[in-house]
């Protein structure tokens, strides 16, 4: 699969801003190749994730073609350490992190990786050297490797379909921790150069329309005309105006009825009505 | 990169279970390469999606390159309905999510992908159809495609660093749907054939390690016995035994204690110990 810089499915990219890094150290056992290892230190840097070591690695290390995946986030392979065995990798680590399936024959602590993430920001707050494994790209991690580990970190994904490559599970583990510790807004309203309206400007809007709308002969039943209004503010106001879009309307309501005046204007031009 | 069938990093992989499926349908528009159509096909069935619609694809369809990549995943591919514009592909659709960066030009809401999995799940559960866009590979959407859209999903990512392809794009989208209807218990301990061990048995065993131990000379300061004595309790219960752990506790006190016996006699039958 070829990767493209897409900066546009993303918050925005801002290559003057310092990295947000920090976070466990990803330890590939076995990787069997090198695109891989690209690829995860790729998955690693979006989720500002730059410490990565490396157990026995089947192409050796460094590597041409670990490289050429990295494109751009050849910071982490920097920080790439390689060790002969897993129990060299995880030697300084406290907290150690095991991504696998549900073991069937360890009785073993398993978290999402929601939960893993929110346990590691707390072993970072209390200073912990924190680390996850994660096995080989065909095989998996072994009982032996998860004997070494305190959690195992196993990912809800559809039980008739878990295919997930090794950068895949990397990113979702990585995209947890990240986000664990991200205060974007869930729920906002992108505006450049604006602010929304106030209740004041809406009300003036309203009182504008309702006027114009009399004139044109749109309130055909009195009666109704409470309810009617009633109904266009809460159409209105569901939209969220902002104070750029309250003027816009405005506009809208000039040129809708110079529009009118005009073929008012055109038709008695052409006799079409009395004057 | 080459994919690989892991389903070790997974919580498990059983064919025989209904597959997850449902959620919103997802639009690629303009896509450059069939590779990635592949790519998002497995994404998506990893996260229980399964309708996918193409908007003027660059390599046409179907396609074999598409089919080659979504291997295990082409139940998703046959889904595949293909248009011409987005405008068509988006006409019976109530509620359109556009992934990109934050839109600079456009007052728009604006989602994180857990804010927006969390308003699809509202949606579909008043019956509404639900579709989200995706852009070329390169270029991403178009303002004029995100005016379609009622809602934006933004990534949250290292601001340092974005680039993110297509099927992870996609895979982030859709993971967050997936999970939002997720119930796996986010902590757990994984146990085959056991239990959790109740209070009495933690007690007998502490009973026993007590007697064996003060057997064996351990409290050397009487005085101190209780407060170590509460340390090991505090330090064994913190490890959560299972029934099954406290048996093999039992097994090893009884081994370490026959050891010493062993080396007794051994010493005794040498001649270095007084009867």
């Amino acid at each position: 699969m070829t990767r493209s810089s897409i900066s546009s499915f993303m918050a925005g990219t801002d290559r003057t801003r310092t990295p947000v890094l920090g976070g466990p150290r990803v330890i590939l056992v076995e990787p069997q190749l090198s695109e891989n290892v690209g690829a995860v230190a790729r998955a690693m840097l979006n989720c500002g994730l730059d410490r990565m070591s490396l157990v026995n690695p089947r192409d050796g290390w460094p590597n041409d073609k670990a490289l050429a995946m990295a494109s751009g986030a050849t910071a982490v392979l920097d920080t790439i350490e390689v060790f002969a065995t897993p129990e060299e990798a995880v030697a300084d680590i406290t907290n150690l992190y095991a991504t696998t399936a549900r073991p069937r024959e360890l009785t073993v602590r398993v978290m999402t990786p929601r939960e893993a993430a929110a346990d590691m920001r707390a072993a970072v707050a209390r200073g912990e050297e924190i680390g996850v494994l994660f096995g080989p790209e065909r095989s998996g991690l072994t009982n032996d490797h998860v004997a070494l580990a305190d959690t195992v970190i196993s990912v809800p994904l559809n039980p008739a379909y878990t295919s997930l490559n090794l950068a895949q599970a990397v990113l979702l583990v990585a995209y947890e921790w990240f986000t664990s510790g991200d205060t974007t807004p869930p729920d906002t309203l992108s505006m450049s150069g604006t602010r929304m309206a106030e209740k004041q400007e809406l009300m003036d809007l309203f009182d504008r329309l309702e006027t114009e709308l009399d004139g044109g002969g749109f309130f055909r039943a009195p009666d109704l005309r409470p309810s009617v209004m009633r109904n266009l503010m809460s159409m209105l106001q569901r939209a969220r105006l902002t104070d750029q879009e309250v003027r816009t309307f405005h506009g809208m309501i000039s040129a809708l009825s110079r529009s009118w005046q005009n073929t008012q204007n055109a038709k008695r031009r052409r006799g079409e009505l009395d004057d």
